[in-house]
């Protein structure tokens, strides 16, 4: 009964300004644990970062799991900002495919 | 025979460091010129303007003539540096396609 053991939807990883091999290690840790697949997400700036996180999982650390990229989708989402405006944001997931 | 008519490999535009709009507009302009696909690409720290002008051009300035993504893809490239140095940037490609 712990407050951490919320199961993360569909093994998801949010981008955001953490150290970047914060993420690539969640990205390890989450196919370690058994997931056949992981979502690796982000909106607006960190959508590069997303992507550099997918590709060195992917091509520095998993190379002996074959891991592929199942899926790449961008899309829309609004947001609102400090100021109470709502503004459109991007969003991007790519799909990482154990298998 | 203007130095300028080399067509542009599949109708391409390459996301840099110029203004936004100019990005967007390019994308409007060739499937004005009958474009059946438009490729919007980018690397490293360009990819998220990349999903922006994709995402722009198509649900604010395309919205009347049936644009969809029809793929985005993500991949490596090898680059050599300022000090020659060869390092991996990461690339994104979104595929647009009319009707």
């Amino acid at each position: 009964m712990t407050g951490e053991t919320r199961k993360s939807e569909e093994n998801s990883i949010f981008i955001g300004g953490k150290p970047f091999m914060n993420y690539v290690t969640g990205v390890i840790v989450q196919f370690g644990n058994g997931a056949k697949e992981v979502v690796v997400k982000a909106r607006g700036k960190f959508i590069s970062k997303c992507v550099d996180v997918a590709e060195v999982a992917r091509r520095k650390f998993l190379t002996d799991q074959n891991v592929s990229v199942k899926e790449v989708k961008i899309g829309s989402e609004e947001f609102e900002n400090k100021e109470g405006k709502l503004i459109n944001v991007s969003i991007l997931e790519v799909v990482l495919k154990k298998g």
